[in-house]
């Protein structure tokens, strides 16, 4: 399939068999200058000012697509729970009704890959290709697909938005009913199939993403098509874990300005529930977690005090409740801990107070505490992926951070090529920093 | 204290000493005509149409006030747990500062009355005179008090409303700091006295209302005042109950026009709370109960679909979520029973569902359930007197039912003359019926 010069201009981003030499992430497009289906030049602009870009290819019925075949690249494959990813050469078929081939170009490691990867608390699916979070450009697109295009900027989601559903027709509700996610599924929707193989040996897909291959296909309902001008390498972070935390505050939590929030787990998801009050003008904001060492790195968070629960041999939802005149105006709990659920619950204020809870809990877990912590006016709620509908909202949260209003650098503590995948799940197994991009091409 | 003529006609109220022929119930005072301090006439209009009455006392000067003295009265001692109450003649002193004497007219028992009567969950506290439902007219004054005055149509309420604590300035919250309920004081927060005495010995108050008596003192923060024109034995059910379940479903569960609502528990909070949703165009009200006795009557207050759990062998959260393609929208808990709070929280749909609890629970009681129900996007709330706030908010509610929103009439299922009070108790305990009307003259 070839593309049209016209659609090149629309949608402002630069083929890479056209102009090789561009590259997203450093190269900002100004202007493509063509004629019928001829491309003549490209104006960008990039660290050193505006330069001028001949096209490798003038014609572009000349670009040799890869549309409709199967793709021989590089993947990650986990072989066995909690064993080293292998780089492998894979197939990736084409997508069928309603997909799209994705070319990943940055991919980030979140937790829930590392859970699954471990494999302690579910059944085990193996050979499987994890990642969830990552930023790329679409390749192809399969029958159906009408909204998206080859050449499109994209974050891939590990929850879906049908726009037909229930949920999806709900405007708060953001858990369609027909790609929700499903952490058990290793296969496409469509034909129970996967799209990854070696050797005819089909590979196992992880929340219908699998990032951590060069190309992978997706439910065309799981994209969500950004402003092609946003830096790939930064903006993939809003895939999962950041958007989580985020959300959870500014759409659910939606604390007042002036409010005091406390955020219970100052991991990656907890500083962006932080980065969340922090934008939405709170006046204190709280941080709590058993691990001092992280109170420093929360401080570029907003983060403006700290509370660590083994410092006291009383509740922390008093110690809170103490600090700030009866309790917080909102807390968002991001450990996942139903312990500090309880806790996060009980130190809002009466009247007023609202709690919103995150972290995922253990399968057994109760929450358990008395009805008239209710019946004073506590809120209590949750969210999935931050409440936001993953085609609709997510382009809205890269223009906030495209607008200064949202800080995605301070997220990113590592980067490392994909031949060294390895070392970004060590990183975090250490603990080390909050969020490692994954570069594609390295 | 004599009333100048000016402020008889402001409030449009007509002392009952000027004019002791009309009835706030029956006559609709239209015009009062005056010169200076003398009253002229009065056109009222009752059942017949316009009628001119002759006042008693011409000149307001000479209206015999009973400001500053001790009231001699009749009022219902309950000198026992348990034990039927008796009318006795009581002294009742003068309001002090910032208090009011409010003259009786109507009155209604609600379970709360009965619970602390029975005294089975709490230290007794007797000889007490109960009730908080009713309806009054200003007598006199305590220093200070500059938004009441004599004359003034009032509903005492057993929570106040002091204006100026952080929970009376926030927007959300009615638990004001001053004035919140408080069941175990017997005695006015001014000075730690009660107003009431027989030949020197106090009896106590009950909520800072105790409505059991002709004449009682209240706080002036627990003073809604209210359109004279509404007849006090009618809207004298909003100081508590009916608010209370109507509140619940308006200001806090606020169903979307066109959704379901579950209301578990039929007595009067649930039927109010039933009233709320039919006000807010609920398209089904489904009715949970034990009892099925109560289905029949319950129609009346728009619930269209019955559920009583004892039907089924499965959850009731179940049975909902079958009927209505997931979980109903929206779910008030009216009963007190923790079960049932988790019934009502579990039974909403995921993605946008709200429950409130309204009922008050066991002292040890413990509300549990898995986490994932609420990050599967549910909400839990609670509420105390439907949020509320006594002395804004119920003037408004008044309004309501004087604008035919609201339905009153089908909560009152008795009435009966004060010296039969006891009566009220046996129809409540009985569980018959929602609401007596205790008319004080009789």
């Amino acid at each position: 399939m070839a593309m049209a010069a016209g659609h090149l201009m629309r949608c402002g981003v630069i083929h890479p068999r056209v102009f090789p030499v561009l590259h997203p992430t450093t190269h900002r497009v100004e202007k493509i200058m063509s004629r019928g289906s001829r491309v003549i030049r490209c104006q960008v602009h990039d660290s050193r000012g505006f330069t001028t870009v001949q096209p490798k290819i003038r014609k572009v019925e000349e670009i040799e697509s890869t549309a409709g075949q199967v793709i021989q690249c590089r993947a990650a494959v986990a072989w066995e729970a909690g064993k080293p990813l292998v780089i492998e050469e894979v197939e990736v078929a084409p997508p069928k009704e309603m997909e799209v081939r994705l070319k990943i170009l940055y991919t980030s490691l979140c937790h829930t890959d590392v859970y699954f990867w471990e494999a302690k608390g579910q059944t085990p699916l193996f050979p499987r290709i994890f990642g969830h979070e990552a930023g790329g450009i679409v390749e192809s697109v399969g029958e159906g697909v009408t909204d998206l295009a080859p050449g499109d900027h994209v974050l891939p989601v590990f929850t879906g938005e049908c726009k037909e559903c229930a949920h999806c027709k709900h405007e708060e509700s953001n858990m369609c009913d027909l790609l929700r996610i499903n952490t058990e599924r290793g296969v496409m929707i469509s034909d129970g199939q996967s799209r990854f193989s070696i050797n005819g040996e089909p590979i196992y897909h992880f929340l219908g993403t699998s990032t951590f291959s060069e190309y992978t296909v997706v439910h065309s309902g799981c994209v969500a098509k950004i402003d092609p001008l946003a830096p790939l390498d930064k903006v993939c972070v809003l895939s999962c874990g950041i958007s989580t935390g985020l959300g959870a505050t500014l759409n659910v939590a939606k604390p007042p300005k002036g409010s005091t929030v406390a955020i219970f787990g100052l991991g990656a998801v907890g500083l962006a529930a932080a980065e969340g009050a922090r934008i939405a003008g709170a006046s204190r904001i709280i941080g709590v977690d058993r691990n001092p060492t992280k109170f420093n790195e929360a401080k570029k968070f907003g983060v403006t005090e700290f509370v660590n629960p083994m410092d006291y041999d009383r509740p922390v939802q008093e110690v809170l409740a103490e600090m700030t005149g009866g309790g917080v105006d909102r807390s968002v709990e991001c450990t996942g801990n139903v312990n500090a659920m309880i806790s996060a619950f009980e130190c809002v204020h009466d009247g007023w107070g609202v709690a919103v809870l995150v972290g995922v809990p253990h399968k057994e877990a109760q929450f358990k505490t008395h009805p008239i912590n209710f019946l004073t006016e506590r809120t209590l709620k949750g969210t999935f992926f931050g409440n936001y509908k993953p085609r609709t909202d997510l382009p809205l949260v890269v223009e906030k951070y495209m607008n200064k209003e949202l800080e995605l650098e301070k997220f990113i503590t590592h980067s490392v090529p994909f031949s060294e995948i390895n070392k970004a799940f060590d990183y975090m197994l250490k603990g080390d920093g909050l969020r490692c991009i994954i570069h594609m091409d390295g």
